[in-house]
């Protein structure tokens, strides 16, 4: 099953949608011009087309494995690999003084997607890795940074996160890992983390975990954790990989999908490592890397969906079963309406949720690009909506690609299966959806809401010019709107930060649910009435934007009737 | 991980909830005392949880396979089905007359529901079986009944149903299979049957299959088909297993998931076959089963729901991560909103769509013991959406499970994965849920709404009760019946059938939202106010019951927007 990047959308997107045309006017990004844009991603989207995608089943098929202490790869990722880093799109983004290209981070969300759209499990792999070089761009010594961007960037060596151990889940605090000072700045690592995604493999020369751990002098919780560089080779006096590492891989977990990407237990016992920032204040190095990343999973999300909408609608092209219910169809099942909806829901649920991904790497553009607050907080208020939705709109457009595929969707040979089980996971790591809803409706609501409400005002304004055009579309996506905007404003009213919780995962899907709309919206102007876009978008605000009401409803129900049954209740 | 069976939750649905009074009440149902019932259930529930639940994870990790043309079944599963038989679980609703107990259907679907909670994969073999000892029972010739009722009742021979071919899904009637009379009633049948549940086993003595087929004078479609019989073994003189049927095994599917139950492509080379009903009758003969089949399919992804449900509790309940947000918490994850609020959903959730399995059941029940148009109405109009809703509430449940485990709930130990991957099909097979809702929004609605609206009716009257003693919860109930009796009406006045069609998923689950309020509000009232089940319903009716609004606007779209984007556009 061929994979086909969406390169009208992204265009679509960009040059009407989400405002990269501000990115591209400053002088950080004035590289970015249209023309280098359309050739970005053309580009990247032919290897994704020919190399990625036909490696995605062999990464079904043949997980990685541990055959002696070794990770075995899938076959072909190793091939797969070297196009992905020779192409250099694993550092489209990273400074150019070590070997990226400088560009916009909203170039890197579209070619990830791409990427995880035609192979999830390979693509995290430098998804990972794209955390890492901004994590030590950021935060380590020009010392470190010398010897590991250039190789990172080049994709000769990858990278990992290690945060979780089996105590410290979402907990991160929790762990037990041990950092001892051993003289010349190195640091002696011991303790084990789960769940270490990409921890080894058979075609990077060295891998580089970022690891989470405790000195000595580390008070309990997650403000005594410092962060560390931890390479699976020690670099030599020529930054070649040399001494090996004491460090290992104890075991693959045997998941439910994702079988191409090893997810690792790594065991360090006593390895050498090196501080990146400062001591004790390892956790905002990490959410540098950590809000990168939860942007890109939010993208392998959308891939998947991209992925699985393609799939099935290449069947239900295909798929002849009963008379065609309309005059002048296909004769396929495309032509009976239940079908036909899935479909457009399928495709108006990816445009709203690619749209919330690039709206939100165009903000951290921005705020790279001027320094500016307001930029600032408006990509920390779309990280966490970027991330869930995404993810859900994985979930939601896997589950109907099944149900498109009928019986054939249950069979693995099809394919469509797979989707389902691999992009299932995204909505739990780099942050659970629910812990990414209490930080958009906690951390990302300290201010009153006001990066919510200027948001909405600026997508407000827009919306307003369409109320002549196209009347019919712009006044529901309005009234969401003005519902969002009185529920963001009780929300931030709410002093008990628990009756915020209570309503975070409905609160932050309605806030994806208006955003959506409004980027729809923006899309149907553009396109103008009677286009295709905004027809897409006519099912969109009025088969699936009425859903914003009942998930504001039950954001603002708060705490109490949560705790009103107990737990042996909850048993009975 | 133990299951236990919610044998307080039924007692309350029963007695309060969907009038199994009214059953108990009858005649031919005499036999069916709240003692009768109770102890039918909890010895049921005690067969579940000791026998069936060790041998869930067995089913998936250690797949049905075909060697040489055997069907070998997973481990424990031969004694897991021994017990099935033996404990009479087979054949509660079954015909006295030939060995079974001939209880209400309604005890039949509870006890379905606990066997699908307890090992999936398994269960479908009974349900299978229960089909067609009611096809039998109503459409074959005494001769047939006399041989072969006595063995399925007893559990000793099993059966299966053979509809689907690769090129006649959905679309049944473009089956290509033979049937050619060769004398002494008999028939030779020739074709390929594909998706054909637990097409062959290990365990039973006989397999027999509900085979349709074409007679050589059978005209094309639907109306040209006719229903055999069709014996792995032919019976012999005394009705014991004998010639070996020109029947076989070519192939078990690889699917995503329920591996225990071994799902065949079935290979019929001239096997001898008898007719069940008239000729070219045959689609009458395996509604029959297929109606039957549907509740029960229902109730297994409300069982996959409340084994996943179980699960996630319990993980809950024991891990510990972060400081607990309240005070006098257990200091497990349970004590957080988040985990709370998924949790108290798939309850409420799993609540509704059990009561109207069990309303269908009652239904069925009462048109049985009556033989009145009004239950058999009701019973049909029940059917589509015990169906879909039940088996969409295992998918979201299930879904929730894993997130309730975090990470852990993608590595397949835990188990949370497995009810995700076995209950995906249910949604699938015995009609795609979007069959179910174009049959409810179709031929259900042929009435022009009057079913719907008297079961509204009753359900209304009772609600309006409620005003006194739990108004805040009866009043948005009340609102949300009157916008579906809207629905309804609106609906029943399409006299273009797509346009019905094009909203009949969201019609669907938005008639089976609203019930799940009327459900909820009556088990509150019978508890009472300050009661668990009035704190359950509370979460049902404020935080879920919403949505019904979006579900209705989607539903009254029509289809032309679904046809504004044309098959290239949906490409592009």
């Amino acid at each position: 099953m061929p994979y086909r990047a969406p390169l009208d959308e992204y265009r679509l997107l960009l040059d009407h949608v989400v405002g990269f045309d501000r990115v591209a006017a400053t002088d950080r990004f004035a590289e970015a011009t249209p023309d280098v844009t359309a050739a970005i991603l053309s580009e990247a989207g032919r290897m994704c087309e020919d190399v990625l995608a036909p490696l995605q089943r062999a990464g079904d098929l043949h997980p990685a494995k541990l055959e002696n202490g070794i990770v075995r790869t899938s076959p072909g990722f190793a091939e797969g690999y070297k196009a992905i880093a020779e192409g250099g799109w694993v550092s489209i983004s990273a400074p150019p003084e070590h070997g990226g290209m400088g560009l916009p981070m909203t170039l890197t969300t579209a070619v990830n997607e791409m990427m995880s759209a035609a192979c999830l499990s390979l693509q995290l792999n430098p998804l990972m890795t794209q955390g890492q070089i901004e994590a030590l761009d950021h935060h380590a010594s020009d010392a470190l940074k010398a010897i590991y961007l250039p190789k990172l960037v080049s994709g000769e060596w990858s990278g990992t996160m290690n945060l979780t151990e089996s105590q410290a889940g979402s907990d991160v605090g929790a762990l037990r890992t041990r950092a001892e000072p051993i003289g010349d700045g190195a640091y002696a690592i011991t303790g084990q983390k789960i769940y270490i995604s990409w921890g080894d493999n058979d075609f990077t020369a060295n891998v580089c975990h970022l690891v989470l751990a405790r000195l000595p002098d580390g008070k309990p919780g997650t403000k005594g954790i410092s962060l560390f560089l931890v390479p699976k080779f020690i670099p030599d006096a020529d930054g070649e990989p040399g001494e090996r590492n004491a460090l290992s891989v104890v075991s693959l977990e045997h998941k439910m999908g994702l079988h191409g990407s090893p997810t690792a237990v790594m065991q360090y016992d006593g390895a050498t490592g090196w501080l990146v920032g400062e001591e004790h204040d390892g956790m905002r190095a990490m959410f540098t890397m950590m809000n990168n990343a939860r942007l890109g999973v939010g993208g392998e999300g959308i891939g998947a969906a991209e992925g699985a909408y393609q799939h099935a609608l290449a069947h239900a092209r295909e798929r002849v079963q009963g008379r065609s219910p309309v005059e002048g169809g296909t004769g396929t099942i495309i032509d009976h309406a239940d079908v036909r909806r899935m479909l457009l829901e399928m495709k108006a649920e990816i445009f709203a949720a690619r749209a919330i991904a690039l709206a939100c790497a165009v903000a951290i553009d921005m705020q790279t690009a001027t320094d500016d607050a307001a930029w600032a907080a408006r990509a920390a208020l779309l990280t966490p909506i970027a991330k869930a939705f995404g993810t859900a709109t994985g979930m939601s457009v896997a589950e109907t690609g099944i149900q498109v595929h009928g019986g054939m969707g249950y069979i693995e040979e099809t394919g469509a299966a797979q989707f389902y089980r691999d992009v299932r996971v995204t909505a739990i790591y780099e942050g659970a959806n629910g812990i990414q809803a209490m930080d958009l409706v906690g951390r990302k609501m300290m201010d009153g809401g006001d990066a919510a409400l200027a948001l909405l005002d600026e997508l407000e304004a827009r919306g307003r010019d369409a109320r002549g055009a196209l009347a019919d579309l712009a006044e529901p996506v309005l009234a969401a709107s003005s519902a969002l905007r009185e529920g963001v404003e009780w929300l931030a009213g709410q002093t008990e930060m628990n009756a915020r919780f209570a309503g975070a995962a409905p609160f932050l899907r309605a806030f994806a649910r208006v955003l959506g709309g409004h980027y729809h919206l923006a899309a149907a102007m553009a396109c103008g009435e009677g286009s295709a876009q905004a027809a897409l978008a006519r099912v969109y605000i009025m088969r699936m934007l009425p859903e914003h009401a009942a998930l504001l409803a039950a954001a603002r129900q708060g705490a109490a009737d949560l705790y009103a049954l107990d737990v042996e209740d909850m048993a009975r």
